[in-house]
């Protein structure tokens, strides 16, 4: 929905141009001028044809008419294609919409991607940070949210980042399943190509950066699912940082913080309040995202060679999901940055329990996570 | 996010305004003025206090800077407040940031039901007329997607009209409960007005047309719960109308189809093709509103006197769901209404099915469901 | 599944019993002798062959056995049936497999809501008292997990019950909605019973004690999923109390805890510690019930006169759903019955936080809640 | 919740066994034997000490008795362990409640694994053997649920084997990251065992056949999240092989069918009927998975060193998940290891439909994916 102002959770200006309809169009006419270029490589049209697709497709196009158009045909592919037919009536040779939907979803999960691994580094590395510089910081450990047994706050630091790391991990291996080109024709036969559809899909997939599937995936979305159940679990990590800082931060536990930002954080009523406005964010997506991953894996059910209602579920609904990981990142990023750490007030608290000091082999496992960390990273 | 054109499905033009940021602000402002008017009603602030908030709420604002502020701030009531304050320092005296940002919620609410309802009332009809026309037009019943007995195509369309009458009725309670003022300040307590707290209630709630409740409900969210369960529910049900239908309109069965739209439904690889992409909106929508109900019941557990994180996803949320509610309804009305229904097609595959032609009391259900649905909109 | 010893949240004996196999056999054949009895009352069979109906009923099952058979052949009824027909040859006449469950589903339910009733009452007792006691005696308010201004901890309390006690009428309107016969036949027409459909639900309605709709509901599923939803949103209101119990029973907070009984919320490895157990099991149950409550949304799109795989799920979604919320409620019962609060730790807290000790309006506010709800309870 | 008869779709007896009370008190006495075997071999303690604690849990349990116990003290482990310390004192020494929960977790999640890949590879070979045999068989494409352009149907099963396929090889990637011992002790720092910690993890987890990872993951439930998704992704690649199937068998279309089982599939009101009952099952536990995978997700975010109630959904939920998964595999290998197929038939509505009959590279796509599993199978 259109409300930028209620929706903050949902969006960084970046991720909002990422999946936004210039980007989605750019894609679409890029999946349009690879798919003449490797049908004239193949001999299937003539070289001038293909020019003449990627002279349409570079023509300007207003986007705002072209989606109320999508809108009354049903996909974009109408009325784009009728566009390009105009002048270059060879354009979208043997295609259909969905090969260009799909195809264009995919360019686009790769851009959202990038700025995910970006964030997602930046944080994992200001945790690394912050596991080294306390991994001897004794603190109290609390389990079912009652004071259990000390730990250090590096060692709390170490298993953030190997939480996050795993959820990064994750995500990348249902990025290499899913970032694959989509060219299947009608119903996934690739007829009218005389037998050289393997072959322009094979070119196509090298232009545009993206794997070339044993075949057309119209009907097998799991790889879809993959990477929408991924980035939830990632969003789902950064909740968890969220609600252990968030729950450190309450006033009378009061052993970290986020850091101070003019005007961020503050209160229409309380002058006095100093909000963690990060966690909010992270918080805020990592109960949205797990039922937009339920949504996208509902959605697997498509009937026959494209579903009625299924596919077209998860174009928005992953561009949601991207838009929830990235905003929970970018609002957790600065946050442990420039984490505010009281570690008098850490031993004070674990004074108070009475639990001893004996954190056993919270440094080893630190410097362990830290290594496994650093390893990863390099190798 | 930001793609209208790949999300179809979520979006009116009348919705999309409804909930868009320039509805949001004109409620807020709305809010800040019937607070000062109450007040001033009420002797804590003088006329003159509140007439120079009124002016403030007046002056024309840049939504957009608001946005981006907004989100700095982690509210939308900080930048605005310190807006009105800066030539109306009695402005938001008593209230907080939750204050506004439910009462605008709900506002908004107000004007999306209203949509919802027009468009339910002509969906109805449509499917009144279609149970009056055919109500012993015989067809073939079918039970686990297989052939079972004869019923009327009448009574499916009464049952179809009771479903999305029972679904209305239901939202119209929870709107009732939930359609209401928040007014309690920081913490609910309504401090700062020398008791009057309930008066000045009670004033803004009538001048906003919204329920006075008997106690703010800054922590107890039940009812937006119930307000976006309903939605679902209503959205599952159009789901249901589009579903059998678009399986009437199956090649092999070819019963029913959405009306011809001049460049609707067409396929960019095949010119014989007719797609029910009325149909396609309405089950996308059905796909993704369930688990957007799960995701504010999933929030009702919020901390103390606001959540961190919880509260702050239902804004957004609800928003999707009326645009989900308001995009499948709007896709429907005229498919029902324009409804192509093959009596002869009908007769010809229960004879096909042998299961002879007897169906009992289809006619008078019908009757008696058309009778039910007339009785409560005139009464 | 089947491990009573990892499923701790979702079980007490008493919802077990009510869903559990026995019960819904003996729900079944409650149908189909009420179904024998109405059907003689209105001259279709004779006395005789209804009391052969009853006789058969009345015999011993081995519901082993009939498990067993139900699972091949994928629905109770026809088992069931076929045993009954040895004997009573007209049993079952003019009914389809989907009348019994879904009666006998809502015999279940009227069960479970009765046991749901009780404790809630229960539980809102002892919120009242609580509010009652402590109308006055004043705490921190905390607003997004930060210090905010002071309430009353009956406040707290109040909203609480006024939170539990919307739920529970939400929960009553859907009952009121949904608890009722289903009874149309194979295909809903109601054929085969010679125009005497309408008077034999009646009987059969009456004497199962549940409502007799106006038509059958077999395609129209929205009636179960508002009750699932209410459940949910019942189940989330309880996650609300334990989440803030939990949070005022922190270490370094300290102001109120679960009372203690022996054996409960001990530690395998830390003798010291004194959990949570009850806001546990709340807490957990609140973390479910959403996405239950959005299975039997999502179900709604049914095929045509009975759907395939969605109208299946509903049955055990609901009997979990119930499960957890009889749970929570279970658990929450005692633990708000003893609670132990510590009004000097309470004032201790507020004081540091350095935010006054103005409680505005909270002892009005508490004395209307309390009014509000009393009305209702005696009304 | 208790009910067999009702739940059909989410049960085999094998699951219900690997997943049931007493493989669960069976994998926690591993996990207490195999610490106490490590700990001596370590030093820690001394043979005779770990004699007594293997003796002790070689004795006879009551499984009912102990899970009254469980769901008093809110945890299996207290009970289990005070039993075990009676005789021997050396019992858990180290180790806390959520080490067994979570290693006996997913010691059951092993043999569940196990029960999916036998029966996933006779689904995948069945679907082979279609793909082989009517790898140019010519039937119609349906695209939005409409007749589109012609695929053969071996085309068809080749895509429905690489859906399976890929879900089943990201489920074994998923059970690579979470089969993993747990073993932290109470706040995961390993302490009391003098810098040995690792070592006897490294000795438990060779025991018991689970990977020994870098660290306690107690608070890091990634993997766990994992898992859930890729079990609930499995079962939405079998509910879209089944809704593939239910359309085909309906009565207009007539493609292919369910094997007819004696009694299975018939209907309580009419004798004709010839249910899809295996579909039914799989399109069941579709509508259910992907919200216990949702559930899953949403409690990632745990406070602290363990969760309070998010960490205790993960139990129930997954062994659910692991139920349905079975259930619907369990269902639909049968079927399609004796599918009825109509060559004739789908040559009729592919004439019908007049699109021609060019299945452009079905064969080559076919052959591809089949040699693409194969290599697989054997490599």
């Amino acid at each position: 929905m259109a409300s930028l102002i209620r929706d903050l959770a949902a969006a960084t200006p970046e991720m909002l141009e990422a999946f936004g309809d210039h980007a989605l169009v750019r894609a679409a006419l890029a999946f349009e001028s690879a798919l003449a270029r490797a049908e004239a490589a193949e001999g299937l049209i003539t070289d001038a044809q293909a020019k003449a697709v990627a002279d349409a497709c570079a023509r300007p196009l207003d986007v705002a008419e072209l989606a109320a158009a999508a809108a009354h045909a049903g996909t974009l592919a109408i009325p784009l294609v009728q566009g390009l037919k105009s002048t270059a009536p060879k354009a979208h040779m043997g295609a259909t919409s969905q090969d260009v939907a799909d195809t264009a979803l995919m360019l686009q999960a790769k851009a959202g991607l990038a700025l995910i691994e970006r964030d997602t580094r930046k944080l994992s590395s200001a945790l690394a940070d912050l596991a080294q510089a306390h991994a001897a910081t004794p603190m109290l450990g609390r389990t079912l949210l009652q004071p259990a047994l000390p730990i250090s706050f590096g060692l709390k630091a170490a298993n953030w980042l190997s939480l996050v790391d795993g959820a990064a991990r994750r995500l990348r291996r249902e990025a290499e399943e899913s970032l694959a080109l989509q060219f299947g024709g009608a119903v996934g036969t690739r007829s009218g190509l005389q037998g050289k559809g393997e072959a322009v899909a094979a070119r196509m997939a090298a232009e545009l950066g993206l794997a070339s599937p044993p075949a057309p995936w119209h009907s097998r979305r799991d790889a879809v699912a993959g990477l929408g159940g991924a980035l939830a679990i990632l969003v789902g990590a950064l909740g968890k940082l969220a609600l252990d800082l968030s729950l450190m931060g309450q006033g009378e536990v009061a052993e970290a913080f986020e850091p101070r930002q003019e005007g961020r954080g503050s209160s229409s009523a309380m002058a006095h309040k100093r909000n963690p406005t990060g966690c909010q964010v992270a918080l805020s997506a990592a109960l949205r995202a797990p039922h937009l991953a339920a949504t996208i894996i509902a959605a697997l059910p498509q009937e026959h060679e494209r579903g009625l209602g299924g596919w077209q579920v998860e174009g928005p609904v992953i561009a949601e999901l991207f838009g929830l990981a990235h905003g929970a990142l970018a609002a957790l990023v600065p946050v442990f940055e420039g984490l505010e750490v009281d570690p008098a007030r850490m031993a004070a608290n674990l004074a108070e329990a009475g639990v001893g000091s004996d954190i056993g082999e919270a440094e080893q496992l630190t410097a362990r996570a830290l290594s496994a960390w650093r390893d990863q990273e390099t190798g």
